[in-house]
Order: C-alpha cells, then sequence, then structure tokens
C-alpha cells in the first residue's frame, strides 16, 4: 500500500452542504435510503453542536498521529477532519494543539475512529469532536498513512470531498455525486415531517394516519 | 408465538406512583431486596430526569418498529412506555414523530432495550428516553410483535401495569401487586437516611454507627 | 491472602499536588513518559472537574463495598478514594450517604474500577466521581478486602500515597517518588505549548514547525 | 425477595424430552416460532454435546456458588441444572466437584449464566456444560438465592420443569405446557427440511423452489 | 439505495487463487502490506481449514437472510460466498439447507459479518464458515439487498471478485486486479522464512540476523 | 520511563514449578485466596496444554513486537514469556518464526495481553499460547519497551521470575517467594478433594458434608 497524499479534491458546494446541516443526521440517512451512518459507538464528545462540511479523510496506523499533521495542509475553510485507522486504536490521536491548527486553517470539526483528548478544551474553543473513546494516551510519529484516499469506518466507505452531517444523533456521510439529490429528498421529508407531526401533535394515531390496521389484522394481530 | 395487543391493563394508583418516584431509583431497589434494576448500559439520553408510571411494555422484532405505533393507542395519561425485542437491535426505533405523539397520548416517558434518535429535539420537548444505545439507523414495518404481554429486559421481567422508576442513576421495576408495600419500605429507608446523613456529615464513621469493628475483627482484619 | 489496613501513608507535599492538578491529565501523562493513565472506560459521572490528590487505596472483593466503611477512617484532608475489586463487577459500590461520609472526613473525590449510584446527589453535593459503570445494583458487606495497599486498574498500578489527576479526560496517576519531578517536566511542556499553541493559531503548520517534511519524504510519502 | 427452594416441580415425559433431542436446538426454537433462545454469549465448554432435560433453576448472587449446593438435593435424573444471577458475574461457580456430585445425583449438564472451572475435567467426565465464561475465580457460600423459581437468561424466562435443548448451536428453552405440541411441530419441519435438502442437494434453486421470483421482482430487484 | 443483483462478475484465474491458498492468511496479509484483514471478532466456527476463493459477495438486512437465497443462482465453482449487513446483526443468517444449497452450486465457504447456526451439520459436511456469532436466531425474509456490489466488514471493502483467503488465523481479502502480484510478493516471504526458520531453529537471535543491536542501542534501550 | 532489559532474574526452583503445574490453575487460585487469576479474556489458542514456568516478562508499546526480539536473548529453560501491552492492543505480535526461535532458545510456552497468529503451525510445533485476541495483523518494530520488568495484566501484577501455570480454565500467576507455600497449600487441597470427590461420587450431598444445614436456615431459607 503506499502512502499519498491527494491535494485536489472535489467539495460540494457550500450551499448544499449547509442544506443539510439544517436537516440534521436522522433525516439525511432516511433521505438516502437508510444508509451513511457511522456506528452508534462513534459519539460527541460533548453535546449541543450539528455540523456539516466536506470529508478530508485521514488514514492513519494504530497509536500514530503522524498524518494528522500532514493533513493540515490540505484543510480548507469549512472542512471536517475524517480519520480512520488500519488497526483498531483508542489511542488519544487528537487534542488542544492540533484543534487550534486545524481550527486556524478552517476545519470546523472532527470524525475520528479512534481516541481524543483535551476534551474541556475542545469544548471551550467550540471545536466539535465525534469520537470512538476519550483517552488520553499518547501516540507516536512513525508510520506513514494516507490523506484523501477513501477511508472505511464501520459499514460505510468515506471518500474525500463526501459531505459529513454530524449532530448529537452520531454523523451521517452522503455520497458527494448524491448530495444535492439528498438534499432534495431530505427536505421533501421535511416538510411532509411537519404535517405529520401537527396531526400526530393533536392526538391522532400513526396507525391511522398511515393506514395500518388492515395491514396489522392481515398479519395476524388480534386484540384482546 | 401469537401476536396479540391487550388493551385493558391494570394500573396502580397515581399516589403510589408519584411517592415512588420521590425515593428514586437507588432507594426503591434496595427497598425491594435489591430487585428490579435494569442493566446498567440503558442510561439516559439526556440527564436530569427521574420519573415514574404504569409500564405499557412493548415487545418487538429486531430492527423494527411497527408495534410502537401499535402501542400509542394503548396509552393512558402517566404512562411509561417499555420496549424490549425479541432479538438484540441497537436501531433507532423511536425519535421525534413518535414522541410527539406518544405525549399527545399522554406518555411521560420511554424505556427501550434497543437504540433511538432525535436527541436533540428529545430533550428540547422533554420527553425523556432511556435507551441502550443512540443510533439514528432506519427501522421497518414488517413484522408483528405484541403490546401489553411480559417482556424481559436483563435479569428483570416487566409485566403490563408494573410501575417503571427512572432517574440518572437507571431504570427499576416494582411489581404492580407489591407498589404499595415497596413504597412504605421506601419510605422507611428515606427517613432512616435522613438520620444517618446527618451523623455522617459530622464526621461520624459509619464502621461506629453500625458497630461493624468487632464482625471486622473477628474475619481477621488487622491494622498495621 | 492478607486482609490489612495500612495507617499510615505517606503523601506528596500539597503545592506539588495543586501544581499536578493545574497541568492536567493529558499533560501529566505525557511529561512521565506517556504512562500511568488509566483505562478509557473509567469516566467521570458528571462532566467539569478537574481534582488531584493522595490515593487512598482501597481493595475490594465483587459487589460487596464493606471496606469502603472501613476506609473513611483513614482518610486525610485532600485524598482521593481509589478503589480496585478482586474480581470484576459493575455493582454500586459507593452512593450519596458514603460521599457524605467521606466529604465530612476530608476526602475530595473518588476513582473506582467498579460502579457507583446516586449520580445526581454527587453532582449536587459536588463530589466528583470516576467510575466504570453508573450502576443502582446494591452491594453486601462479607467479605473483607485491604486499605492503603497497591491496587491494579487496568494497566496500572496504584500504590497508596500516588498523586491522583482527574477530569474529561479520565484519570492519570503518579508515582509518589517521581512526583516533584514529574511536575518540572509537565510545567516545561505547558511552557513549550504556549509558544507552539500561539505559532499554529497564526496558521503555521506543525510540519513546519517540528521539521518533518524531511523525514515524510525518505520514508515515502508522496503527494499527488 | 423471599429465599426458597421448591421442591417439587412438574416435568415433562420422558418421551418428549428425548423427541426435542433429537430435533436439535435450531428446529425447535423454529418451531416454537422463533422463540426461547439463550443468548449467543453462552456457548458450550467443550464442542459435540447434544442434550435435553429438565430445567432445574437456580436463582443466585453474584460470585456466591452456595445455592448450587442447595440444588444438589433436587435434583431428578435426566435433570439439567440452569443458573442465573441477581447481577453480572464471570465468576467460576461450577467445577469437577460439583459436577461430581451432579453426575451422582442424575443431573446431565448445566447451563449457566456466569463462569465455570476445570474444563479438562468436565470434558474427561463427561459432563456438558453451556457457560458464559471459563474462569477459575473462586465464589463464596455467604448469601441466599432461590431453587426451582423462574429466572431471565437473555431475553427468556426459565421456569423450572421447562424442557432445555442444548448443542453446539447453543441452548433453547421449551415451555413445559407446548412441549409436546413443539416436538410434533419440530418433527413436521424434519420430515419437510429432509425433502428440501435432497431438492436443494440436486442443485434447485430456493428462489425457485420457494417461488420467491416474482416476490422479489415486485419489490423491485433488478438483475444487471 | 438501488437493489440489484450483479450476474457478471470477474474472477481471478484458478492458479493463483490456488497458490494464494498455499501461503495462508499470515502470509498474505503481509506481503500486500498489512492490509486486508477482516475483523478478530470473525472466527472460524470449526477450526482446521484452510481455503481460498473468489468473493460473491452479499449485503442483507439486519434479521434477514433474502439475499442468501438469491445469490445462489450466482455461484461458480470455486466461489466463497461474503456477506455484510446494512446494520449490525448476530442473528443466524445460515444453517445447513443453504449450505447444502450452496455446496451444490459450487461454492466452497462462507464468510459472514453476522450469525450462523447448524454448526455440528456444517461440519460433518465439510463446508467451512467464519462468522462473527454463532446463533439459531431465525431471520425473515422480507427486505432486499444486492448481491455482487462492495461491502464493507471492518476496515475492509470487499469488492466481487476479490480473492478470499481465509484459514484459523482470519479472513484476508486480496483485491482482484492485484492478486498476481500479491501472491508473488507471498512466495518470496515464504522462501525467505524458509531460512529464517532454519537459523532461528539452530537458536541464533533475530536481533543477530535482523542487525538490531545497534538501532536497539541508539534508541536507548539499557541492558541491566 | 527508562527502558531495560533486566538480564539476570531469580527463578524458583524446577521441582516447585512442576508441582505447581500438576495441581493446576484453579486449585492454585483457590490455594493462594483467590488471587493471581489473569482475566478470562486470555484464552488458549489451542486446548489441551497444561504448562508451569517462569516468568520472562516483556512490556511492549501498542501495535509493536520489537521486544519480543530483545526478549529471545533472555530466555532459560523453562521460561514462560509473559507480554503486556502500554496500550491496549490486538495485533498479532507472534507467530511461528518467533515461536521457532523461542522454542529454540528453551521457552515452553507465551502468555500475551494482546493477538497472536500462525495458529495451526502454533499447535503443530506444540507451543502453547494463551492470548486475547487470535488476528494475523503485523506489528511495527519502532518503539522500545523492557524485558523483565514488572507488568500489569488485568488485576494481576506478574514480577520476573513469578511461576506461570496455565491450562484450559486459563493462566494463574503466583509470586516467586510464595511458590513454595502454595504449592503446599495446593497439595493439601488435593488431598482434601480426593475424599471429597469419593464421597460426593456416591451420592452424598455437600450441604450435609458441610454441615450447612443449619446455617441456610438462620439466614433464612424455606423449603416449600
Amino acid at each position: 500500500m503506499e502512502n499519498i497524499v491527494v491535494q485536489n479534491i472535489v467539495r460540494v458546494e457550500q450551499s448544499i452542504i449547509e442544506g443539510l446541516r439544517e436537516c440534521g443526521v436522522s433525516t439525511v440517512h432516511e433521505a438516502q435510503g437508510r444508509t451513511g451512518l457511522l456506528p452508534p459507538g462513534i459519539r460527541p464528545v460533548y453535546s449541543g453542536s450539528r455540523i456539516s462540511g466536506s470529508a478530508l479523510t485521514i488514514l492513519a496506523p494504530p497509536d500514530d498521529n503522524w498524518m494528522l499533521h500532514v493533513a493540515m495542509e490540505q484543510i480548507r475553510t469549512g472542512d471536517i477532519l475524517v480519520l480512520a485507522t488500519t488497526s483498531s486504536s483508542d489511542a488519544g490521536y487528537f487534542g488542544e494543539l492540533l484543534a487550534t491548527s486545524a481550527q486556524a486553517r478552517g476545519a470546523i470539526g472532527l470524525v475520528i475512529d479512534a481516541g481524543v483528548r483535551d476534551i474541556g478544551e475542545l469544548k471551550a474553543m467550540g471545536f466539535p469532536v465525534w469520537a470512538k473513546a476519550i483517552f488520553a494516551q499518547g501516540t507516536v510519529k512513525e508510520t506513514l498513512g494516507s490523506v484523501n484516499v477513501p477511508i472505511n469506518i464501520g459499514l460505510v466507505t468515506v471518500n474525500p470531498g463526501d459531505v459529513i452531517v454530524a449532530d448529537d444523533d452520531g454523523v451521517c456521510v452522503v455520497e458527494r455525486k448524491s448530495a444535492s439529490q439528498i438534499l432534495d429528498e431530505a427536505r421533501k421529508r421535511i416538510i411532509a415531517e411537519k404535517e405529520k407531526r401537527k396531526r400526530l401533535a393533536s392526538g391522532e394515531l400513526g396507525i391511522d394516519m398511515y393506514n395500518m390496521r388492515n395491514k396489522l389484522k392481515k398479519k395476524g394481530l388480534r386484540y384482546v
């Protein structure tokens, strides 16, 4: 496996990225056919953020954060760093100093299938992180990885330039090429949900609203 | 296994339910002989709530939330939805729309041995949830389950109409028939603890207050 | 294995303990060569605290908190209780009553490789706890353990009198004898980091600041 | 919770028990509507056994095997000991000595939601065990539990006298009252499967045999 | 996400596949730069097999094995079925009947990021399986997935036609296009290892054979 | 933390080591007051071995097996290699080549709180290994650790020269200085157990043999 840094990646137009952020993780996930979610073990290190941006991907060796330093130079304003490892690791790849650098270069957040540290400082500086572990364990800078290559996290492949949407529900990845179409779908869902919400809030039942009673009966549900 | 919805369940008197809420999970758990706790993996999705109510139980297939829709019609004011699955699942069975419906019908919370989503919205609308996972993964509506049948979560069987007490310590289940007696026990503990707390706060040692020194010596504890 | 309570342990001078607190977990961990961290599964039960103190160690049997009662008498002002079990347990060894007693005797926190309960009350009274589990499951008082003997948590041995530093990043243990030297190292790091932070915040790249470009090239990193 | 030993339990007729053994875990599980399976974490400590018998249930405190000693007196020939704990434990509740006693009294196996030890000896004496853990950690004999009361393991409630079927696929529990009917269902499946196996072995496709092509098409499956 | 069955995939030449089998998982993994391993949780359900073949990939919904039935028709002699799920599941997707069908159609094994059952029968018929769980839990046939599309298992993407090598060490995936080159590398390693093995077996030390003493000294290793 | 290789360690007399092997893990663990067991997650990679020997300890960085190469030179006939990591890792630190070297230098087994590979070959050459994971993932040789320093695995500290006893029940560590005394205790247990086994095999009940009936009654056990 060659170790490369891909310097020019294509990003999605900012208005689409912003639109996806407004829809949120759950709606975007549904809009693209229930795909794209990172595993539930990847959680925000502090709650209350909702961001979206272009994925700047990083493939790093276990317990080695060298490639994060390399990635800083590739950041464009609005990017979200997304790091996967070549072998599972909980070590603390990222903390306040790297966040300072990333923020200075224009990054707006980090998604990492590994550990981070300096949680208090990250919260204070408003740099949201979604991570598998909070662990201060230090890393080395000995082995190469790659920047802006396709990476896998859980069941999802993240390609550089894909749109990342992240909030308290987790992280959803939208393929770059379908981002515009997914946004349309997501917006349709939001409009449809507004109407449904109103009816449900008035006490109407979903099994009536969705005409489920017949199907339930046919499958054999019995009321006693 | 037949799929049924039991429509009329017996509930505990509201004053007893409210009394158990005031005692809290840990005290109620102790009062009933250290039984009734759901597993520690079931955690509040946001902290700071303490509720109690009658269990409206739901048995659902893995990754299928159809029975939640069916359950809405069975809610009586003050009920807590309690969902177990027939095979383990982390999927997001419940989110803002279902919470809107549940709240409109009178439910005051959800306990679920599976995943939920729309965490931010649930917090904003004040609908507390205790869940095994936060995961936006969508579910289907294809396979039947049952409503208001006995269900198992961890080491505990929950029967419809049992009292659920839930706070930041977790979830405790009180059998319907013994709820009144458990409340008496719990209140006695609270009175006894008030006195103990005062003495401990003044610096008195538990090993003196509980007369433990002799027993410790007899078992062979040695001070060096 | 004999069961003992060691009554006189040597503690580190308060100014050094306070200095380590100011440095925080991540910095102290790095300053002592990336050692001393407890496992990432031991998390604060509520966030936002940073404490340091002398370890009063407790070795307890599974699901038996008797030794915590015994330990109370050994507390000196500023101590942190550190409990390990002889066999893995998630039970709730510690809650509000014990916290009241510990606080009255001068303890400032608890680190426990097991479960705790009364989370809401602990937060209200300002007694920070780092624990493996939040679980109300009650414990017995039947079997002896020891107080102020060496204990193991994860990969780390904690000796009585070692300095514990704990914050939102986790828990770090500093050997008593090297505490002063580690503080010097940690302070040097903090000064060095201040300078680095300034340069990184201005947009300078780490790979330039640390002269990494040559090493990266030699290892074979290729820019495309 | 009172601690009791129920001395007279009703058992299923031996011919039915034996019939269920011949069908095996997977078939019996399917025959009763995909219910009754203990969690996949409960595995045979050595492979190659298939047994069935009446459940003699034991509810034991964590890390305390006293109730196993009590249970020995209740064994009838052909019984299978089934142990659940009141709080999770991996300790070694059962080993060669208890197996010797159990075997002498007529028991033919053990299913335990906890740990066991003396694996080599258990295999040598032909006493099959399904357990959550292999762990030599010793237990105490201090706290009571109960014998022949309903217990929960995973999602399943085991009542005394239920039929246990256990093989390399895991453990399935059949309710005493429906054992005869489940056996009939299971045998029908075995006959039906014989025919299917023959057709599949000849190369016929399941999607033809089960007439799935139309349903697949209607759901939208596309061949490319 | 559209649901498709790709009917014509390109496979690697059989002699290369056979060569990779002879090299084994660990050597092939090293030969391709320490990539391609499926996670350690995917284990052989019985030990002692070593196989290699072309990946026939299956993407299936959680707890739904319909796509396995669909996949049977696409098997070519020597294929290995490789199944990933769209959301995590431990259910028993595959057992004796499907194995009979798969074997009749020419498949030589299964790799599955989910559960399987009928372990005893699979072993008896010589159909090796690598799985995440052994669990008899039945599945439904309600929701579509896809056949012969790229799938992710752990950190690895498996493309249809990739070469799968599986033995008691686990499973390694070799990209179709580089299979021939990886075989060359792997064979070189085997020759080199033969020489090393001989020297190590004679008692020569690796730190001498690999000239490590200087590097160790320079890094600061001290002998005491 | 300095990186050192301690070259001269004190070992226990071979007759004592051999005696402990004959007693086995469970008995030795009981004989030393239920201490010394490594966690249940450390399992034999193939079953049927029982060994004992002097611990040659290795402290290694995550995913880096360099120190294993260094350790080979320190082996004395009959030693057991015992490896802990400074941060958790499942990578394959050890395989056939290192086993060849270790065996040639006189080692008789390995206990490792990490992963190993070449399972088939290890079994064929009769080199038993107890490990946390079977995983072929390759490691690097970049960072120093230490040899023959105290290491922690789970709740146990292993000192160089301690006696390791390992069989299908797991691994037990006996402190060097108390090995002789523990052997005496263990042998007494074995003699006592012989008599007990005979009585239990004849059908006598443990609750009679150990005079438990009164204690059970006093604690409140009720027969119904």
